[in-house]
């Protein structure tokens, strides 16, 4: 159910995926990673992209040089460093000179709030930070950097010393801050601390027209929570990471904050009508990121919006607010069935129904089908991620279905040290069609693409139209850890034609026997579709 | 930082693992599994197992015979079902004929409390549906069941319509319910509304005795937060997966419920001690239910104590309070220390220094090893699960390490249709250790195996210590899925000895190869602790 109250107030989005993102752990961005992370964000409509540390990453640098050659829509860029050192200047201090080399409009500089951190981890005294935050600041105010203050250990200071917590905050607003971030840099901070403590912030700070961030991590995970509770407490600025990456358990995940302040709350985070690209951008970076996005991601994730217990799915086929807080499509992600003992019947012939519209669930060729999706999920199969081979198998139990070819036998060869270059995989296959034989043969950098190349050039030879099938992922997955090098794998491949996409599976403890069944699906599958395209007027 | 303010009072948790966690996405227990679930929890000591409906699920009915053989230590087991269907008596639900089959003390009722939902989904009248409600609580409170009222999409129910949601509350406090279980179920809702409603039904029902439970699902990443502020609202018992596991987006995850409810807010969840098992048995739950822990995972996570900022690692160096919200040996886990390009030298330091306190972090050979680690991670490798490479690696560099043996070649063979029986892969390799040569064969379910057992062969020969390593995992993963089949894969291999266990990375074009390097250095590691242990005296 949405609120349909709507509020009026604009939330800012800080996004730090480029900066405390690159804290995550697996995570290093190229440059031209970066430049794409920035063009996807922009175009979303994302506030503020902090993008990372000048003074401390060489590579951060040449970013900010490369960064300038594009022209940004909606977000301003931000460069992020930390107060000035002690003991020195900030004339002197290289860090902060790096920061206007980067020359963004916007800079982020993080100063300690929480005593305790200034004199154990600083090792400085209490006014030597005060002096440090307010010079620091001061000094980018008067090269015309607009400066956000990132309130370090904020809510661990100020349950410590709030006076002290408080007084850091004074000192950057002294020195010109626009925005005052509260840190909660640990992540142990509960809700109802943070509602107490930001309220008490904006009350005091807000009137001298200074907005309020709130900068949280999932420790505890409570980082969306935190987020959400800091807005409605007053706090005007969310600082996050686009999908939750960060050190340890991640940073605030932004991609579930925005739409529950915008559909949930009624604020208003994105220009009118983005929230709809949510899901796609989400995917889009984690690809760039390198990150498998976690599927049970609210709102984003694969199974989102995935029914499996059969009265869910009876019910959401009723009426889709059933078992759904809001539409997949306001966020662009989409409803999906997924099959399991659970789940009973209707979801299967639901999907059998869409290439088949003569099978009911009465059919008893729909319980055949059924009961072999259940075993062959006991051996490890997963129909939910592979639709080509899920069809396939539809069709060879109605009976639409023919081998399009005999495979004889293959033989892979692998060797160390490699025979030719750094080839070190040869396969060999003979497979038959009409009665005629064809043996190629095929190199790769693996065993799995030396097979691939074999077949490809043997079954090119009776159907031109493999070659435009390209696969775009293969994936392995041990299913049975135990018995480790013999473990039973999964492989799943996703290809295209560059028209249509679709995915099949393999399982076996031999990872070659696994790929041979999925690459075969994904041909069969694409020749099937060829066929129908272009006999549709005789089926 | 730990609130030391103790609350004493106690909230009874409550784990639906095998009931709602069981529609999570690839989900499926076989009865075994149930029954090390359900022994793996009592052990921790949660109050109320949900061990699956019998009525709907003829597996689960042979559980619950099963499960009747278990003596449990803390739990008590919960049979779960929905209310009678509608025009027909409770006498005659052989649902409900199937919970008292079940033979457990408490039961667990599903009922509708959204007036929305009784007329569109149910399809029955407002009146109908609190009978069946109060009916069937009062059938089973007459056969000696402690019955739970699971008050389903309640806080939808109650935006619409409160009266009627509250009704329906009423009606299975009439029929004997202990335990009203007020469910957010399709996760939409935020937590301020959350508080106000939870604290309005604690007024109006715990004077007559009911314990308010809270059940949520994490669709707006909302699960833990809402648990933690129902409690404080004065909710006294909390549904959740032990791990989070669930449909869509997952149920309320009680690894992180927990410890927030018993660390930072004083309450008490678990038997005194059993808080430092949260780890372990979460990892162990992870391992029956086949799926992967999220490393993210608060507290329980492999890198939820993990740091990689440099800064951050010096900080935590000082002073373990500085980036830890508490300390990881309280909840049964462990700080990791992360490599990367930001992490500046401070922390491969702290790594070399274990097994050569003599290098400092201005030694050039701390900076040949920082400069390898980085370029090794460019290509795909991860050292920061795979300490075994790691200790080679720097073994290498500081000329601590010889091999123990050559390769000369291996070649490897597969075959379909299969040779001999089911085996399809063969080995066959030579290896040359003091100048004696080696050559032996191996077979197995895939290449991989076949290559492992003909190297544990040669090497035994010379080295039979080589026989006390068995791999205890081994993982797959494709690092560029951009180039499909010729994809560079990653493959991580986890070793023991029965004393101590390891883990080597190996990477490659080719799964064979990159799965030798792996092998390779699991095997040598182990060789060099043994000679390590056995000549200590001259080392």
């Amino acid at each position: 159910m949405e609120n349909t109250e709507k509020n009026e107030r604009t939330v800012e989005i800080f996004d730090s995926t480029l900066r405390d993102g690159a804290q995550g752990e697996g995570i290093s961005f190229s440059v031209q990673d970066k430049l794409n992370i920035v063009k996807t964000l922009d175009e979303l409509g994302i506030s503020y992209i902090e993008a990372g540390n000048p003074g401390s990453n060489p590579k951060d640098l040449e970013f900010f040089q490369e960064v300038k050659k594009i022209k940004l829509q909606n977000a301003r860029l931000v460069a992020f460093g930390a107060t000035r050192r002690k003991d020195i200047s900030v004339e002197s201090d290289v860090n902060l000179q790096s920061l206007l080399v980067a020359e963004t409009s916007h800079v982020a500089i993080f100063g300690k709030s929480w005593d305790f951190q200034v004199r154990e981890i600083l090792k400085a005294s209490l006014e030597e930070n005060l002096s440090m935050i307010y010079e620091t600041v001061a000094f980018l105010t008067k090269n015309n950097r607009k400066v956000i203050f990132d309130a370090e250990h904020f809510f661990d200071g100020y349950k410590a010393n709030p006076e002290y917590a408080l007084m850091s905050l004074k000192s950057a607003v002294k020195g010109g801050a626009i925005c005052l971030s509260l840190c909660d840099t640990n992540g142990g901070t509960m809700p109802s601390q943070i509602k107490e403590i930001v309220e008490k912030v904006v009350k005091e700070f807000t009137p001298e027209g200074v907005t309020i961030g709130i900068h949280t991590h999932n420790d505890t995970g409570m980082a969306v929570a935190n987020s959400v509770i800091a807005v409605e407490a007053g706090a005007g600025q969310v600082q996050g990471t686009f999908i939750g990456i960060g050190e340890r358990t991640g940073n605030a995940n932004l991609s579930t904050i925005i739409p529950n302040l915008e559909l949930k709350l009624g604020y208003k985070c994105l220009p009118e009508g983005n929230i709809r690209l949510l899901t796609p951008y989400a995917r889009r970076i984690a690809e760039i990121a390198n990150v498998t996005l976690e599927e049970t991601m609210p709102y984003v994730g694969q199974t989102a919006f995935a029914h499996k217990a059969g009265m869910h799915i009876d019910a959401v086929t009723k009426n889709t607010t059933a078992y759904e807080h809001v539409s997949p499509e306001l966020v662009g992600n989409e409803r999906v069935f997924l099959m399991s003992e659970v789940a009973g019947r209707s979801m299967i012939i639901e999907k059998i129904k869409k290439f088949d519209k003569t099978i009911t669930k009465d059919s008893p060729v729909a319980a055949a089908i059924i009961q072999q999706v259940k075993e062959l999920e006991h051996e490890g199969y997963q129909f939910e991620g592979a639709d080509g081979s899920f069809e396939l198998l539809v069709r060879k139990a109605i009976g639409k279905y023919q081998p399009f070819f005999k495979l004889h036998y293959y033989k892979i060869l692998g060797e160390q040290p490699p025979l030719d270059k750094s080839l070190c995989s040869f396969a060999q296959l003979k497979i038959e069609v009409d009665g005629k034989e064809e043996i190629t043969a095929g190199e790769g950098d693996g065993p799995v693409h030396a097979l691939d190349v074999a077949l490809r050039k043997a079954l090119e030879h009776f159907f031109p139209a493999v070659a435009d099938i390209r696969l775009t992922d293969y994936k392995v997955r041990v299913l049975d850890s135990k018995s480790a090098t013999a473990a039973r794998v999964r492989v799943l491949i996703e290809s295209t034609d560059g028209i249509d996409q679709w995915a099949t599976v393999g399982v076996s403890p031999d990872v070659m026997a696994a790929s041979w069944q999925a690459l075969v699906d994904s041909f069969e599958y694409k020749l099937i579709k060829d066929v129908e395209k272009k006999f549709k007027a005789y089926l």
